[in-house]
């Protein structure tokens, strides 16, 4: 007898979930333990197992086993799964193989290109990489638009968010523009009329910090038998389910920085380890996406730690750490303070969202044809100056400081806002279920909060589209209103 | 226009290989860094690429591009390039499928019975595990006779070391025993009127004994540029070419044992970096079989560094670590100490050819039929006390003390034993070019051995079969003289 087509099917995709589970360790090893003189053949490496992978999605009789398990009688999750099946092969297949090639020989350029134009501060010499990255980008948007039945932008969207609609991104950019440039406004004249935070004692030894980062990273519920810390240049997290890595950068006159990186990959990798067993290394056991991967990211980071139960928890840890008397008050000035500054990556709670708002409007200015990117540089500032009320003094730290586009990324932006927003909508709905969470978190007890993420979002991988999952666990699609709420209690009333 | 079918040949080989590039740095990591948790994903990660490996070799369109470049003009190392190809796919599709994983199954179960039955020192628990995979073996070996057209346990050898003969291996024991137990008894003798050495100062930390070995391996040209070391339960080498990894295991109360091992595995090393890098990822780029790989690594152990030029260059090094003077005679009494005993991966440069002579006979006439596995133990203790001197008290430390067998790893030992003979053969041809070899070893100058090794072997990958390989370094093929010489020079005459 022949095994169905839907088990045929999960044979295969089982293969490329081992496969992509590989590429995760490759890229873990790549930033923490390769030696340099190994990038080239490296880079060789991970070429070749892409090629692999793409190829096994793209097989022309998986296309048949996909029609053939839609007439199949499955239960709601196969079926579910048999969806995401079906999105990853879409994407895969949408894309001629040649473009795939110029997109990825366009992006190494840029990316060189950049890495050498940023410092040099030099748009002129970025912009025919980037032009060409836009151009070949958008190509490749328009050819998923056609094949998927959805905008160009959207097509892109969806690479990184199943599901995830133009519209429901759009709203959401739209309200926070209307409350939250002048909340932070509001904020920064609540927090001028306050002392100055003092800075806590430095240098800190980097082995010292890491051995504190692994006591949080214990305390949030992270397993250390099925996972490890290590130091990279940038922290990130990789792996897979059973096995997840996460990195931290120590910098030995700023222990805050390191410590919150620390949460946020932690984030990240106890949702990898709280998806589905049953459905490991099929397409219904990923992750829901970008968007509510950096939610849970960022509900650590910023919701939990940079709170007030938090940090009444943290201070006397850092009390023993440093041998000098850290206090709770000082702490929450120092990590909540608000401040419009340049940087994407080194903006507070407040301001963060601005900056991809900030992405959001110029790359969807990219692809309607609305702006030229040689134009970007000038709508760059002018944006910065509209939302946060600054304006960069060269395109190093204006348009040019994010890798995201030279790579091609276009579309993942918004995840960064989604996220921010879905991890305030999920503390409000948990904090309604659990009781008093703070009374809990001051204790260190994060067990209650980590099993309401388990049963709500980490066990259905990625088997409900993403914004069925959210509405699931919180009741509400996408809604910025959980997240003007805790901006203002946090950051005016300074009640958390 | 159409690329060549040889051209076509090297685009799909180099994938293979980048592929088999990627599996070593994934064996390195499970042993190395990954989490305990993570063993069980690793091993359908594993399985998974090698099913993919096994896969893009069996591909039936290679088997028509093999057919159709034998037609092609193509240059002398281009044709030793396709030899090689025509060598990995022969391997692969001459097992039918069900054979391979009725292996991969009895080998795992085996594996596991090992684990249970070694320190229980239970053969009877043992027993039905390995006949079976001695039986399931033998019919691998009989399938890649018939399509290599050549007797099955020449097969097994032709898996490990492509091009060796049966009669070379049967030749070269045949010599070994002539003349080696004999050795050993007359230098126990010699040894016997000595002053015993004196054992080295203990416990060392282990970082400081790693710190050690890095200065060795720095002295004997390994560059951390495109390498590592770690620890490890067991030492082992892997990785490729421009990304070679060792790892080490430490003993706080054996500073020499660590040592010596971190030697043997730079020999490995050294030679994966020093492999012809335009052939880099081909079949031909590869090493030229598992003797000659023993051979580089037994070469740098045993040949240079247990004699008295190299350890006159270690003395004042291990003074300075030790901050105790350390003489160089004593460390000579310490390494060069002959012993026959029970274990062969502790035995000592005299016996341990006697270790491997015992598995080949019993192996090959497993293999012939003349032996059922049942009489093993027996059969075992017999050969000890012949050749050795001694008999297991049981079979722990007897026939069940090594893992190759259960994993159906028949036909690997000889190449253990053709390694020590070529690396006699070997040290004596560069003795001869290079002159005064003992002088540049004891001021710690390797690079005239090395360059030597590079231009006579490393660069020739696996172009050549490995018995041309050797003709060309040494002269003649694998012969026994130089180890006795040898071993009797530095045993007996104690002039190395």
């Amino acid at each position: 007898m022949t095994a169905s087509a839907y088990a045929q099917l999960e044979d295969r995709f089982r293969r490329v979930g081992l496969i992509s589970g590989i590429q995760a360790i490759l890229d873990w090893d790549t930033a923490t333990m390769m030696p340099r003189g190994g990038a080239e053949a490296r880079a060789e490496q991970q070429a070749a197992i892409a090629t692999l992978v793409h190829r096994e999605v793209c097989e022309p009789s998986l296309g048949d086993l996909l029609e053939n398990a839609a007439h199949e009688r499955l239960s709601a999750e196969r079926a579910d799964n048999l969806r995401a099946m079906r999105h990853r092969r879409a994407h895969a297949t949408a894309v001629p193989e040649r473009l795939v090639e110029e997109v990825n020989r366009a992006t190494a350029l840029c990316e060189m290109a950049w890495r050498d134009a940023r410092p040099a501060d030099d748009f002129a010499a970025l912009l025919p990489h980037l032009e060409a990255v836009v151009r070949l980008v958008r190509e490749r948007a328009q050819a998923k638009a056609a094949a998927l039945a959805m905008s160009p932008y959207q097509a892109l969207l969806d690479e990184h968010n199943p599901g995830l609609t133009d519209a429901t991104v759009r709203r959401l950019f739209d309200t926070i523009e209307t409350f939250l440039p002048a909340l932070v406004r509001e904020v920064r004249d609540v927090q001028g009329r306050r002392p100055a935070p003092v800075p806590l004692p430095a240098p800190v030894p980097a082995d010292a910090q890491r051995r504190l980062g692994e006591r949080l990273m214990r305390a949030l519920g992270f397993d250390f038998t099925h996972g490890r810390l290590d130091e990279s240049r940038h922290p990130f997290m990789s792996g897979s389910g059973d096995d997840v890595r996460i990195t931290m950068r120590t910098d030995e006159n700023d222990v805050l920085c390191g410590l919150f990186a620390v949460i946020h990959e932690t984030g990240h990798a106890l949702y990898e380890r709280g998806l589905p067993a049953a459905w490991r290394w099929q397409p219904g056991g990923d992750a829901a996406g970008s968007a509510m991967h950096e939610a849970q990211a960022l509900l650590w980071e910023m919701q939990v730690a940079r709170g007030r139960a938090f940090l009444s928890y943290l201070a006397p840890l850092l009390t023993g750490f440093f041998g000098a008397p850290v206090d709770a008050a000082n702490l929450a000035r120092l990590v909540q303070k608000v401040e419009p500054g340049m940087i994407r990556v080194d903006a507070d709670e407040c301001t963060y969202p601005l900056h991809v708002l900030l992405r959001y409007r110029l790359e969807t200015a990219l692809f309607d044809g609305r702006l030229d990117v040689a134009d970007l540089p000038g709508a760059w500032n002018d944006a910065m100056e509209r939302l946060l009320g600054i304006r960069p003094r060269n395109d190093g730290e204006g348009c040019m400081q994010d890798i995201h586009w030279m790579l091609g990324n276009f579309g993942y932006f918004p995840s960064y806002a989604l996220g921010v927003t879905a991890a305030a909508q999920m503390v409000a709905a948990a904090r309604k279920e659990l009781g008093d969470l703070d009374a809990a978190i001051a204790r260190g007890e994060f067990t209650g909060l980590l099993g309401w993420l388990r049963r709500n979002v980490h066990a259905h991988g990625s088997l409900r589209p993403i914004d069925d999952l959210l509405r699931g666990a919180v009741g509400t699609s996408f809604d910025a209103a959980a997240l003007e709420v805790h901006l203002r209690r946090r950051y005016v009333e300074r009640a958390t």
